[in-house]
């Protein structure tokens, strides 16, 4: 079972549609209509859910809340993930305040390196200081938001990786060098410009790459 | 010529790689190390390089001002990027005070429909209702931030379209329905936290992923 990095997105979409789709009361699906609302085929969605096992039945299709359950176990979204902000800076402070992380992913710490930060409440907690990351992780703390400045985001991620970190929501526009056992997922609007560059300027290659 | 979409994504990062060497004075680089440093194999890299043409020399590697002034052509980076933030609460006001779009992306217009909005100003410039988007787009602004609330998302998209916008970079967890001929991207931080979610637990699955 080889799957592609883009089927597991494509399965994140194909569940915000099967939410959207729970919200209209529509209780029955086929990956036509999947596939038109993702803006993919038919074939691809079957295809996606196929690596993960057999779902929906020929001729009759999917039952929204089943597929919506099955999708969010493989996604792991059917257990709680503790979260921590590693820097409280503008865009920290936003995330500790958002408030649509949903019932799988839970804030638990807030860091930064601040003295001036350190001790200031947010929501649902206080700030405290990085220094105290070993404590707070192990066990408790799977996954960091990491949202320093560029020139801090490395030192910020050993850190975190010595302190026990699983995962790393990169929101600062470096690569991070991290051990392999260690996930990286980079949030990187910068990146999202450019590749909507280069699809502006290569209209056929979209064409070609939306099937 | 089917250039998978992960290779463009992996063509941003060796553009930062480059840039990150020639900041550090480094003139001479490799598939190798551009590899190592992108956490891919030197065969990936040179791959992803192939797709556009022909670069380098054997045994003597890349010109890291030469490859890196190639991938800004290749990606559309060597012109300039009329950009506007269409809704402007905290996320897109956060957006309007960046300061690191570079010199290819340039914010040329800042759009809301609440009246206690419009009018107030703004770094470079002055925040105007959406109604005005038919006589700002055409001609000048090719891309837009769309950082309205998911219920706005949809009917904010179809304002950029009629308005003539040819990509949108859209912050709203909303799979966005809009022309073939409009790119759209999504810089989805929930979808990365999910993405994490699941490399957590499939660490088999991301060491085959990393090659």
């Amino acid at each position: 079972m080889k799957v592609p990095e883009a089927a597991i997105s494509r399965l994140i979409t194909y569940l915000r549609i099967l939410e959207e789709l729970e919200a209209q009361g529509v209780h029955r699906t086929s990956s036509e209509q999947l596939g038109e609302l993702a803006q993919v085929t038919a074939f691809q969605v079957r295809k996606d859910l196929s690596y993960f096992g057999s779902y929906g039945t020929r001729g009759v299709g999917y039952t929204v809340p089943v597929l919506k359950r099955e999708l969010r176990h493989i996604l792991g979204l059917n257990r709680k993930w503790g979260l921590c902000i590693v820097g409280m800076g503008r865009l920290g402070s936003a995330l500790a305040d958002y408030p649509g992380f949903g019932e799988s992913f839970e804030l638990r710490g807030f860091f930064d390196v601040d003295p001036e930060k350190v001790g200031r409440p947010v929501r649902g907690g206080v700030i405290e200081h990085v220094d105290l990351l070993p404590q707070r992780v192990p066990g408790r703390i799977e996954i960091a938001l990491l949202t320093v400045p560029r020139e801090a985001a490395q030192k910020a991620a050993d850190l975190l990786v010595a302190a026990g970190i699983k995962g790393i929501l990169n929101f600062a526009p470096v690569v991070l060098e991290v051990p392999k056992e260690v996930a990286v997922e980079n949030v990187d609007f910068l990146a999202g410009l450019t590749r909507l560059s280069f699809a502006i300027l290569n209209p056929k290659w979209r064409e070609e790459m939306m099937g």
